[in-house]
Formats: C-alpha cells, structure tokens, sequence
C-alpha cells in the first residue's frame, strides 16, 4: 500500500513543478514635459520579465489611455523624428476646430496617432527572455502628454 | 495509511485548483445598417469573461472578417464622426474605380481602413476583470457592413 | 484502502493530463527579391502549430525585424497591389533625402509602412487549429528586402 500511496504523490508533485502557470502585473508611469514623446521601456519590462520568474510565455504590454501607444521599432533619434512629423502629416493637431472631439478636449488628433501606432505589443519569452530580433526595443508613445498616464505590462506563461 | 493517503490527496487537489488552465471561446455577431459603423462590445467581451472564470490571463479579441477591426478607444460621439472622416481621407471609398481588388468587390478602401484601426486587441485579465485604464472601451469597427460578420472572443489564463 | 488511494492517483493523472501548458517557438526566414512583397505564411503557421501539439491557446506571430510586418488580411492579388500603392502614398520612399533616418539607411519609409501594416497577429487556437474567419490568411509583409530576415511564432497553450 506504502508504494501504491507514493506513486501518486510523485505524479502530483510532478504536476506542481511542470504545469504552475504564472501571472504577473506591473503597471509603468509616465508623465512628459512635451505633448509628443517616445520612451524606450525595454529596460522596465526586462526587469518586470525578471521579477516575474516567467520562462515560457507571453507579455502584453498597453498604454492604459487612449491617446498613447506602445510599439516596437527602432531607437534612433533620426527616426523618432521622421515619426514626429509623419503623425503630424497625417493627423494634425492645428487647427483643433477641424475636429468634433472637443467635448473639453483638444487631443482628437492624439486618439488618430495611436491608432496608427498601435495601442499593445505581444512579446514572446524564451528562456526566460524577450525573444526579439537585434533591433527591437519597446516604447510608450506619447501624443497628449504633460499629465500623469500608464502602461500596463501583464506577464503570463510559467 | 489513511494519512500517507491523505496527503497525495491534498497535493493533487491543490494541483488541480492551482494551475488549471481555463480556455473559452465565444463569438459575437453583427450586421450593421450602414457600411460604416463603430460598435461598443466592452459589455459583450466582460459578459464572455465572466461566464469563462478565468481570473488571471489575456483575452483576445479579434474581428473574423478583413473589411473589419476590434480596437479600443473612447466612446465619444464626436470622436467617433472625427474617425470615420479621418478614415475616408486616407483610405477614400470613391472612386472605387481605381482599385484593382475588384474581383466582384468593391471594399479595397475597407481593408485599408481595417489594417490602421488593426484586427485585433489583446486585454489583460487581473482578479477577473479586463485590467483597464480608465476610458479603454472595445469597439467592433465595420467598414463594409450590411452584411451578417463576427468577431471571436477567445480567454485563456486560469 | 486501496480505493482510497485510487482516488488520488486518478486525479493526479487527470491533472497531469488536463493542464500541461506547452510552448512553441518556431523561425521562418526570408529574403525576398524586390524591396516591397507580400507573402503568405499561413501554411508555415500550420505547420508549427501541428508540430507544438497545442489544442487550446495563442499563437503569436511577430516580424522579428522593425521594416517588416506580419499581418492577416486576403490573399487577393488586386489588393496587394492596392496595398503597395497605398503604402507608398501614405509613406514614401523617395525622395529619401527628406528623412532624417539617413545614419547609413534608406529605409525610413519601410519603418512607418510597417507601423501601418502591424508588427504582430496573435490568432486564437481551438481544437488544434487556427481560429480564423473565412478569409483570413496571415502574411509576411517586407518593406526593406533583399536580404535575410525572419519571422517568429510562438504557440502557448495546453
């Protein structure tokens, strides 16, 4: 009977180690000086990967308000810029009267520029890792800055 | 042995309890009047979530059709008008005429205008809620409507 | 006793059984002829995923580099002309010389086409396939080719 009752007791522990699936939350704040401003947070969601023990899985990492983005390019200032004004070609922000968004607001444009931008990224961890290419690096992307906003940065896998 | 028993028990229980892990999917349908129509379905995808369990995880939600979107966004009326025109300047309907995806079709400016809104929106699960900020709201996005279309709610965590 | 002992080990099992979380990773490469092309991977996509042995779960699938896109939309050779021409009016190449990407590059206009087209799809798995509407097919889109990049895919599930 000893031996019947330690079979099953290996095979659930076997089960605890393989199968715990992990969650983890963090939450990443930001507050601009300028309306316009792209911020490489690569840094903070390898340290929140680390913090999570997570070795196989998934991140989503959002900006939590709808006039911001988080996407993945490159980290070169020239081409932050060449962002800049594309965004602005193609959803100015003047003239503000254009727009029928302005129920106390003057941002319809920075809702536009996020949709363009996108709102999430989806990242894969291998190895406990962000399994990226050689130039990917991870920013919020701010359109309607100078106040206190977030990005959300959700850790599943095990 | 009643205890040496026991104990497998326990373990296997908690195993069980713990690292579940839930899936559920659901699909929502529409048939909009108009060609262009911007649907709230917060409460649609929060009922899905409630009926699936799950407490910890990502939902996916995604349209099924590719003259369609699922993003997130405010859910103001005025902002909503300043899409559509936004939308029909940079991706125009007429002339159709001069878009070769006229195999029987004349929707080549709706996958345009889905690719900028995006298919698809991936949400955190935190406590069993979707982890929002404090205005995301998850629209369908319609740009070839008067037809019977869906989009997929699909959960995963535990 | 020994029923009692039964007990666990079938609930063991059944853990064991229900709740295993696999992953998969997965490296599809290209170099492509022309600058621009759109090609579709949805049978790559199928492959991995009948080789991960997932049922439930997402599949990620993400442009591993930053001017290039993976995206779903119609595998209808009209449209892909009229997203070629669409891209290059939204984000042109030439003249060049107005972006300030210029550190050694040309290819500021295939890092904004990108952002338009999506680095990413995550699509749903059920009953060990791909969840998709009837139109969807999942493509490789290259803006900055003729020469060796990848794409990655990686399955989470159960």
């Amino acid at each position: 009977m000893q031996g019947a009752c330690d079979a099953p007791l290996t095979r659930a522990g076997a089960a605890l180690h393989n199968v715990s699936m992990r969650s983890y939350r963090k939450e990443l704040w930001f507050n601009t000086d300028s309306r316009v401003a792209l911020v490489n947070i690569t840094p903070q969601v390898q340290e929140a990967l680390r913090a999570s023990g997570v070795q196989e899985g998934l991140v989503l990492v959002n900006a939590m308000h709808i006039t911001a983005s988080v996407f993945i390019n490159d980290d070169e200032s020239g081409l932050h810029q060449d962002y800049r004004d594309w965004l602005e070609q193609l959803a100015p922000h003047e003239p503000v009267s254009k727009y029928r968004h302005n129920v106390g607001e003057d941002n319809a444009d920075a809702h536009m520029k996020r949709q363009i931008m996108g709102r999430e990224v989806v990242v894969a961890v291998t190895d406990g890792k962000l399994d990226f290419g050689p130039w990917e690096q991870i920013f919020y992307g701010e359109f309607d800055g100078g106040r206190r906003k977030r990005a959300l940065v959700k850790i599943i896998g095990e």
